[in-house]
Parts: structure tokens; sequence; C-alpha cells
């Protein structure tokens, strides 16, 4: 595809309207994914603040003076050679814009509680700090149609993931193996990189929440995790399905089922004006009535887009990931739903999509069939 | 290779004694390679207590305990069902150990500010909250023989992946290709995930400090960046050679040159009792004396083993990572030299290799030529 475009200003403004809401001076930013959103460059190692008078001032690394010029919305670029400039730098540049003592927004969910101590004493000492997620995650959350066709891109290229790792599934090849072949489908479909680790998880790897793909090899019989996560065009998708080598034990075959119907549950249950929780509701009662009480792991869903996890963040889940709750299901959203599975002792069965809440109802990104023949 | 065996009782002891010198009754454990260091078992989203009288409990995902009973080195083993049970099941494990008005150590350059704030005042409220990085640092930047065997697996996989992309560099093909190329065979020979992402870099992107495979494809005459990361039993490397397709501009020759001459007087630096800072003078006055004064980032070197970037970190780098500064190089440790490069307006140069310090100096684990021919 194209690369995309998007409307900076725009976002700019809302920002600011958020931020003169809440009584913030400026954001100050160093998430690349808040970079990206804000500057459309999110590249690793940079310093931003945005103010709610519209100036957007970022700071990179001296080499990257000209890259960033291409590719940045930002009013005013600096440079830095070191981590200890880097830092250094931007108090002048607080200094410079009379913020020195105004009211910061800092993105205390990526800050490091030692970076963000030190920051703060030596960067910020007059400033009054208070967490940039509020604004940041509002914004991000609901997806404007350029982001959704960048969704749609990497949905298509995870689909394409998923269908090589299907063909390679097979008694007698390496977790990694199935893993190889995947990426490289989705290098070839245009994947800049992933946005998770590869899982592929077989027989009783399966049953743990997290699989990256090991040396294990796969044996007739086995429940086969894979879960994809390409980023293209610096968005992000998440995948996962699934299978089975050779004919299904009659349980793996009914937690299947069984999780296939729960998920459909979760999908539907992500209307506008819906209660957020009612996709974990859905889900939950949909198990539980299924007689897989206490066999699934929480939280079901969570926003996706230039993070693999971002707002909404489920119920308490919101509080650990230093996000606000979010009480409904809005047009925009993007959510992967069927995060964690069904966990057995000997397997675990997990399928998730990335789901687009449009006005006339949600609709799957990801395609790939749901059955457990690979 | 075989799986690795590590003593890990042998490791609590070592920790138990630098707590004892720091007044720490408990190391309070979330970061996977921490976790992974002392019970074997880094699997993300578990959490792991290990007291100075030799008690190690972790909590883990429901699903995961089977697995994590195989893989663990843990006294005790616990479970819980969501984040949040995780975080207030062990608010109890402290309290029946008595710890709950104790000196915790936790990973404060691993929690991010928002969750160090929520769970000092709801699961520490009591205690006396100090830095752990100081003790897991210590322990951690000194290799065992078993963990260099880890290393030098991992290189053997590096330096295949590199020869992969040096054979995928011409002109036409695209970055992401060339990644695709390398990863692939990285997995079939054995990776298990990476550690970074793959950065292929050509042309004007090769000026960049950070480059990630995109879709532009390479011209002749362009300078190709290639950053290789995997990971081999745990553990892993750093490779970054510079390639170039065609006829070199005797520029980018010359660059090159220079940059090689002060990686290798960065690499000779690295011997047992030198000073740390060493590596980076003798690096920093080779490239000022071939007239790359100011062409350079810092830092040029960084240690590597579980983590891609770990101590020791050098000089004012350490304290931006919540580390200690070490003053010298000492036998066991593994460093990535040459990170960053030489840039220019158009084009970078990077040679970055890992070394094992020892008894008798520094060795290259990763030994992929460094000639500037794709």
């Amino acid at each position: 595809m194209a690369a995309p475009s998007f409307d900076f200003r725009s976002r700019w403004a809302r920002a600011a309207s958020l931020m003169e809401r809440r009584g913030i001076d400026a954001l100050f930013l160093m998430k690349p994914a808040n970079l990206a959103y804000l500057t459309g460059d999110g590249r690793p190692c940079a310093l931003g603040l945005l103010t709610r008078d519209l100036r957007c001032v970022v700071a990179v690394p001296a080499s990257d003076l000209r890259s960033v010029r291409m590719a940045s919305a930002a009013t005013d670029i600096r440079v830095f050679r070191s981590e200890e400039e880097m830092f250094h730098g931007f108090r002048d540049v607080l200094r410079e814009h009379r913020l020195s003592e105004a009211t910061i927004a800092l993105e205390k969910n990526f800050f490091d509680a030692a970076l963000f101590e030190v920051f703060t004493a030596h960067i910020l000492p007059k400033a009054r700090v208070v967490a940039a997620a509020p604004v940041l995650s509002r914004l991000r959350m609901l997806k404007e149609p350029a982001e959704v066709e960048c969704l749609k891109a990497a949905a298509r290229v995870a689909d394409e993931g998923m269908a090589a790792a299907v063909h390679a599934v097979r008694a007698g090849v390496r977790e990694t193996d199935v893993a190889g072949e995947a990426e490289h489908a989705m290098r070839k479909a245009g994947a800049e990189g992933w946005a998770s680790g590869t899982y592929v998880a077989s027989g009783w790897r399966s049953a743990m929440a997290h699989g990256p793909a090991s040396l294990k090899s796969i044996a007739v019989g086995e429940a086969v995790q894979v879960h994809v996560a390409p980023i293209v065009s610096g968005y992000t998708v998440d995948l996962c399905r699934t299978l089975l080598v050779g004919r299904a034990p009659e349980e793996i075959a009914r937690a299947t089922r069984a999780y296939v119907e729960a998920q459909e549950r979760g999908i539907a249950a992500a209307a506008p004006g819906a209660p957020l929780m009612g996709i974990d509701a859905a889900m939950a009662s949909s198990l539980e009535h299924a007689g897989f009480e206490g066999a699934f792991l929480r939280p079901v869903f969570h926003g996706v887009g230039i993070e693999h996890e971002e707002a909404p963040i489920p119920g308490g889940h919101a509080v650990i990931h230093g996000e606000e709750k979010i009480e409904q299901v809005e047009s925009g959203m993007v959510l992967a739903i069927g995060n964690c599975g069904i966990y057995r002792e000997s397997f675990g069965v997990r399928m998730e999509d990335t789901v687009w809440v449009t006005e006339q109802g949600p609709v799957s990104l990801t395609r790939h069939p749901k059955t457990l023949n690979a």
C-alpha cells in the first residue's frame, strides 16, 4: 500500500482540547508509539514536546536529522549526540518555551521508575507532573479511516503468515521452523517487523499463556498454537489460531468448538454503545456454560493499533497498565478479541482476531479460517 | 546445543551475600531476564521473590503451572488467573514471609512509573523500597562458563544470519526481503526469537542511528547496515555489518576502514583490569584521529547477555538506564563493542561485535568478516 497520510495538525488540535480540559500545558513524549501518532515519526531514542498552543519540538540523534526532516510534522527539530545530551538538552527547550514551572504530562506508563525519578528531579524540578495517558490513549483509541487502512494491510499480512504456518505444521518439524516460515512469508508480504515474538507452542507448551517458538518438535495429535503480530505501515494486529496435527482428540476438539463459540459471542458484543466489559461477560458466560469455568485467563481482549496492546485495556487491567478505565465500546475502536484461551493440563486452545468497531457493528480484519486442520 | 545447566543455588547464595551487604531482605522480581537468571524460567507475566534466607517464590498464570514446575528452580510456585490476582496475591506472599515491613529491592529500571506508584502504595505500603539493579546487574554482568556456551551458540546463529543477509543484498531487493532471508536462516539454525528487530538500513537510511528494515529497495552504490540479535538458549548477541552493493564510493570505504580500525582498538581495550571507559576513549581517539570527530554517537559499547543491553552500561548512560557505574573491565564480562557508528549526511557505517573478556584478554564471539563486499 502507499504510505499513509495523516492529518497531524488535526491530531494536535484534538490533543490541545483534551489538554485544556485537564489543565495540561504540554505533553512530553518519549514513547515511540505516541511520537509516531503526533509527529509521523516514531523512531526510538527521540524526545518530543507538544504544547497546548501547538508548538511541536522533537530532539533526535544527530545522525537522524535528515531522515527526521523528511518524516516528521514537528515544527522544530533539535539534535543530540548522547543520551545525556538528549535529556539535558530538553531542559533548555522547556526553559525557552517558559514551561519550566508549567503542568507537564509525562508518559508514566512508559518511563521506567528509575528514569522517572532522575528525570523529574533534574529536568523538571519545578514543573507539576501529571500522567499523559488519559490524553494520548483517548486520542489513539479511536482509529481514523487512514489508520484502519494500515490495520487492514497488517491483517492481510498476518493472514499470509498464518497460511504459511498452517502449511509448515507437521509431525517432526520444530516450532522454530514453523515460526521461520510464517515470518518469511510475512516479510515477503511486506512486514516491517514484529510487535510481539511469533508464538508457536505445541503439545504441553500450548497450555502456556505465552508460547514463543522453541526447539521442540511437533508430534502427531498435538494442538499447536500459532500467534503472529506483523507491523505494516507502523500498525499491528493480533492473530492467533490453534492447529492440530492429525486427528484431534475429542477433548481438544470440544475445547476448540467452545472457544470459537465464546470468541464469536465476544466479537458480537463489540457493538458501539455497548458496555466495554460486555465483551468479557459474553465470552466468560459462554465458556462457563460450556463447562470451562476457571479454565481461561483474563483479559480476554485489549485494544491494538500502533502498539500490540493499547487502549482500551479492560477493567482492572487498565489501572495496572497506567490507563484510564473506559466504559463503552465506541465506533473506531480496534480490539484484539480472544486474548488468552482455554487452558487444560496438557493442552491449550486459543483463537484471537483483530476486530474493527464500525457504526454498523464489529468487523473482523483478520480472516484466517478457525478450523483445527493444519 | 544441549539445554544449558546452571547452578541456581549458587546464584542465590551470591545474591544473598550482596543483599546482606546492602541491608536488603528480599528481591522482588518481575523482569523476565532476572527471573530467568535466578529461577531458570523467564516467561513474561510472572512474579518472583528471593529472600536473603534463600526462599524463592514465583507466581505464574494458572495455565503455566505444569511447565513452570518443569523449568523453574523456585522452592514455591503459586498461580493466578488475572493481572489483578497476580499483584494482590503477592501481598499475601509478603505477609506469610513476614516481609511486609522489610527492605524490598524492586527492579526500578523495569517497572513503569505508573505501576511502580500503584504497586508501592498497594502491595508494599509499609516496606522500605530500594533498587534491585545494583544486586542483579552485579550478578549477571560476569558470565559463567555455561552462559558463555549459550552466547557462543547465539553468535554462531548470528553469523549464519549475516551470511544469509550478505547473500540476499543486491540492487532492487527490498530491505524487508533481506531481513526475511536473515531471519529465516537464523530460525533454521535454531533462533528462538529476536532480542531486537532486524535492522536493514540502506543508502540514506544507513545514516539513521536505528534502522529497522523498511520497504525501501536497495540501489547500486549504497551502504547497507545489517544488524541481527537472535536469541539462542535464552541468550543474545549483537552483530552489525555494513555491506556495499557494487563498488564503494571512496568516502564510504574510508569511513569503513576508520570504523573497523576504531572498533578493533575498542576491542583491544577490553582487557581485565583496564578502565571500562578506556574502551570509549580508545574508539573515540581513533575516530578523531581519522577525522571523524563529532561524526559518531555514544555509547560505543554496552553489556549483552540475557538482554540485548545490560550491565555494564558505560558512564553517564548507566544512570539513565538505572544501573550502577562500573569502573573496570572484568574477566567474564560480555560486551557489544562498536555500538553506534560513523554517521554522515548521506550514509552511515557501523561494525559491532560481541566480545567475551577472558583472563587472557578479549575474544570476539561473532566472527563474520568485516569487509564491505555484499
